[in-house]
């Protein structure tokens, strides 16, 4: 029988942590941790995550201020933005919404973000730090697969971890944490380059899958008593929701879970925990100020 | 009959590209790149590896330049030396010479150091650029042994690659190079921790070995066939040497190599490599201000 990862109550357990810091940071007479958001557009996607991030503060507390542009903010304007809040020392930190129109280059924002507020961990020196082993922000979605090892006493240590997919936000920065000091376990990335894909998988004890294919994982891929967690969140059509899709995961479920010793679901696995991330940055953030 | 990896000559063959460059430079009326290097205190082995930087900037045509400080130079003060090279439009890339006397912070001084003069690839913002794919300075050890693949056109692609050893200098950055498009292997990072060591490392079509363990890599951890790179450079008792020590890798060198389809001597592989490695920093810094 499979212990089912249940990412939704983990989140709460540790939204309500955070909750309880900021009370007592406003018993001693603290303002509470402040995010800021920059919403560049009116992505239906993005609108609904900035939403919810929003949401999130109110429900632990945070101060949160959302900042709106039009798709036609030009590059000298929203770095100007970005300068300010850099410089507002009432803000903690804060995240400028991905993906950005077209003529936005991605990559010099993030870099023109305050490292100290860089609540996404996305800026360069954050990622090298994380690289060097030095505590700090966390990506959302490596943060949350490691968190959610943590809480269900996982070890990990010395075992065969397999991580599949070697993106630049999931599968690398989770293939590094899993094999550092602390965590330790032997991890191997696969990716659409490998051979043997599939006997390389059915050797793990851990396996992430990280490559966004509905389905990919197989039950004959898994071995027996293994750890899976699934951090797939493809829209597939479905018959039986009134939105005619559903999110699929990268695991076949129902056929993978029977021979697992945990798995994550798909949704309430590993999305809950990615919005806590940023609390958790948030968080960090402020007490590094402070 | 295996084929041994000849560093020198590739580190050689490199030196002239470098050099040929610089000549071009000059023809354009430019000025040669200019690298300069901070060494603190009096540590021999460091005097020796300045020396040889310095060395090897004369061969290539740079300009270098050697500050030397005692070993009670104060934190500001050493702050202060890499502030006015960070400013200085005469030097295109610098390093300060690890490791530095105990009061004073490594991590610090490495990230007060101006990225685009960062010679050694080691600021946090470098090496998050190296896990994102974004083209930049390299670290000396993973160039070395990415160049050494690459000039010897052995397939990395989809090929089974076990680094041994999981380092901030050597085995953590190596292994995500390889991992990443271009390169494209299956990399797996087994370390002090792994179970199974030397199974997986069987299993494996490149080794590389970067623990610091001399002859830890024995024949009979090696299939037949495999390319083996060796970044050890212990130093062991020898009675055949006038100093009394000679270097030794990490492998077994005379029972490992009839195995190998490749395989690189210590010394004569890597090491020669590392040196060159500044020089290409340096001059991509050169052409970056250009």
């Amino acid at each position: 029988m499979y212990i089912l990862i249940d990412g939704k109550k983990i989140a709460s357990l540790i939204k309500k942590e955070i909750a309880d810091e900021v009370t007592r940071l406003k018993n001693e007479s603290r303002r509470a941790p402040h995010l800021a958001a920059i919403l560049v557009g009116n992505d239906p996607s993005s609108e609904t995550y900035v939403a919810n991030k929003v949401k999130d503060c109110e429900e632990v507390g945070f101060l949160s201020t959302l900042l709106r542009f039009g798709n036609d903010i030009t590059v000298p304007a929203l770095l100007n933005e970005i300068d300010n809040l850099n410089k507002d020392t009432e803000v903690d930190g804060f995240i400028v919404q991905l993906p950005l129109p077209g003529h936005i280059p991605g990559s010099k924002v993030i870099e023109s973000i305050d490292p100290a507020k860089d609540a996404d961990g996305f800026h360069p020196v954050n990622i090298g730090r994380m690289v060097a082993g030095i505590p700090g922000f966390l990506p959302a979605t490596p943060y949350g697969i490691v968190e959610l090892l943590k809480r269900y006493d996982i070890e990990t240590t010395g075992r065969n971890c397999v991580v599949i997919g070697r993106s630049n936000i999931v599968g690398r920065p989770v293939s590094i944490l899993l094999s550092q000091k602390g965590m330790d376990a032997t991890v191997t990335v696969v990716h659409s380059r490998s051979r043997n894909l599939r006997d390389i998988v059915r050797q793990a004890e851990i396996i992430i899958a990280a490559i966004g294919s509905p389905g990919f994982v197989t039950a004959d891929m898994v071995s027996e008593g293994a750890v899976v967690i699934d951090v797939g969140t493809s829209r597939v059509p479905s018959s039986e929701t009134s939105s005619g899709w559903r999110l699929a995961g990268d695991v076949d479920f129902d056929k993978v879970a029977p021979k697992c010793s945990y798995i994550t679901p798909v949704p309430g696995g590993v999305g809950p925990m990615t919005r806590v991330a940023l609390l958790r940055n948030t968080l960090m953030a402020a007490r590094m100020r402070k």
